[in-house]
């Protein structure tokens, strides 16, 4: 997309076919398991190593964490940072389901170990959907059993669809990455939709790759690409129960990852998590555009994602960018109280690549082009905070629009 | 109103008819100057002393500061806390206005000295409107002319109209505060709108009252006050450029301030601010309901503030509560990412009295009776953390609708 910053590459990175199960040692199932009510809907999804992988995830800093966040990051511990299989539904969060909801989390474990013939703690389990609501476990159970019966490397583009909610679109992508030590893939899917804030979201993101990573390297590499992805992107600000985001590497590519080749790991997971992050505010609830939001020249990174963060969350930047309105003072504001300190006469604001603020002053001879830009679907707003510093951070997010309020105002989360 | 939590009373407080003038010593003067496009809108009012009084101002926190505020902000300490005057436009902020802008702020205060026989900085402005276009300057100061010209003690209704932007109706109230010294009034009026977050908001506030109190402790009783209504409510946590609130204290009723007396003019000072602040929320860009979200059993009072805040400015909340869905999920999720520490399973959640949430599980069965409470106009939405502590904190907001994205999409500010 032109609208992205180039990843800083040290390999060929090129785009390639076949999503999660692209990286070799990977396959999927996906099936209507029951737990979404239309009679069609895949709901439930199995991602299976051929063998025990080295994995890694980050989750929700909710302080309200749904089981299967509570479960996961208890196997993987459990496990060294090992897994053999994730097992994902859509349709219920099992989120606030008390001690019954952990115990359905196990049981998704349990049940996919025995199908896999692995230890229950080697698989990890995720859910999104309604929070509050407990899971059908017979519905669950024989959703597993059939699911994990069709596992494929042909079903990478069911797995996408399974997991989503209200998504508009399934969101997956993969990447081939030339290192001198040969080649690697690097696969995902995600969902996302509502509740997206920084600091995962009501987030699913699950990333494969066949390169061979210790369970550490691929923990600190995970961290690195999703400050820059995942924790980059905002819908509406809000932080969910069950946000998590996996990755498991397989070693079939017998590439092998250690300190040298560690950068090509990071750009092959950033290139696929930005692709993915940047789909989940495409397909933000209500979202008509997506607008990137770059902050310069600031002290600090914190302080520029900061800033980008404020304006990116602002719903009157968001409801003018909606209405195609170059409302520089909006952004000006946003920026003033952000709690980051600069100076208003050093700042500058671009839409499009057109000045709009400069000296405390609006170019508003400029409002035209500007307004032009924001007819379009990919919105850029550069701010300079003219500190010195050479600090910045970019954030994605979607326009606010009335479809927001309205699948918010009906849909019971 | 009865879902407001009741003024903790030293006196007998009772409402009288008024607005800003009901206090003894202050006349106000309302005109069409031109600022606004409509041909008859009231946009310039003048609120006028009868001699130099008591004054007292708090402002907007953003760094993007109006030159109205920065002028005032400078009269005020120049005259050590005395002023005879507040002149006042809607329709333009004076904002992100530069050089141009001080001068024009400054003028304002000149020209109204010039017509009250007054000193310049015993006057103070303030502005709201588009931010970033200079105010017509012959058509300003032929409107304080005529305002000045026009003032008496009947045009508060009037003065209150002619503050507004895009408020849905003005807001004016003034009660009485009976005290063993005596009776004395505090008036006020306020407009509000969009860019409504805690910490002054694009909002405009004005106070008199004819007790007699020096300037300091003017100022203390303001910052007491502000602190529990004007401070405490949230449309769409933006906090705008031109936010200033403003006391006036004439002493012409005769009763003297001082430590003994201080808590009955707090009282008048909440009484009055409340029912204004309230009102602000209630004419919302957008708002259908006013929410009133309240956190018990906090261990500071800036962590019950945190969680009800992060409520009160959840999109997804707001939303809800717009359609009528008793969604404890989003209000528990919203609490566990406000970054304040407290155990899920000690969480009670009330929606309209009725317990949704306890001990980490929904009450699902008492869902209707929330939903029909989420029918009326005013919600009240009560949290209790259990972390033994006894702070609490009340925070005001409305809900979010379409018609907000709509104003907001097509309104430039």
């Amino acid at each position: 997309m032109a609208d992205l910053p180039a990843v800083e590459s040290r390999g060929a990175i090129t785009a390639v076919e076949g999503g999660i199960t692209a990286p070799h040692g990977f396959a999927v199932g996906a099936v209507h398991s029951g737990i979404k009510a239309s009679p069609t809907a895949l709901d439930l999804a199995v991602l299976v190593a051929d063998a025990p992988v080295s994995a890694a995830a980050l989750f929700t800093t909710n302080l309200a964490q749904a089981a299967p966040v509570l479960v996961s990051r208890r196997h993987l511990e459990h496990a060294r940072g090992r897994a053999r299989a994730v097992v994902v539904n859509s349709g219920c969060a099992n989120a606030c389901t008390g001690a019954q909801g952990l115990a359905d989390a196990e049981q998704m474990a349990h049940e996919t170990a025995a199908a896999l013939g692995c230890a229950p703690h080697e698989v990890l389990v995720a859910s999104t959907g309604v929070i509050g609501v407990a899971l059908k476990m017979d519905r669950v159970v024989r959703g597993i059993r059939a699911a994990i019966g069709s596992v494929s490397r042909q079903r990478g583009a069911e797995a996408a669809r399974a997991i989503m909610t209200t998504d508009p679109f399934p969101k997956d992508h993969a990447v081939a990455v030339e290192t001198p030590r040969g080649r690697f893939i690097v696969g995902g899917m995600a969902k996302g939709s509502g509740m997206i804030e920084p600091n995962m979201a009501t987030m699913l993101g699950f990333l494969t790759t066949d390169a061979e990573v210790p369970p550490a390297l691929l923990r600190r590499a995970l961290q690195r690409s999703a400050r820059d992805t995942f924790n980059a992107i905002t819908v509406d600000g809000e932080c969910s129960t069950n946000d998590s985001l996996f990755a498991l590497a397989s070693g079939a590519s017998g590439v092998v990852i250690d300190e040298e080749t560690y950068p090509a790991l990071v750009d092959g997971l950033l290139s696929a998590s930005r692709e993915l992050a940047v789909a989940i505010v495409r397909g933000g609830e209500g979202a008509t555009k997506v607008i990137v939001v770059t902050v310069a020249d600031a002290r600090t990174v914190e302080d520029a994602r900061q800033v980008a963060r404020t304006i990116a969350n602002s719903p009157l930047v968001k409801t003018a960018v909606h209405g195609a309105d170059p409302n520089w003072g909006r952004i000006v504001a946003a920026a003033g109280r952000s709690g980051v300190v600069f100076d208003i006469n050093r700042l500058t604001v671009h839409v499009g690549g057109t000045l709009l603020f400069e000296h405390g002053l609006p170019h508003d001879e400029a409002a035209p082009v500007a307004a032009g830009h924001l007819q379009g679907k990919n919105v850029q707003i550069d701010l300079n905070l003219g500190t010195g510093g050479r600090a910045s951070a970019t954030i994605w997010t979607c326009d606010l629009s009335a479809e927001y309020v309205r699948i918010n105002g009906e849909y019971r989360t």
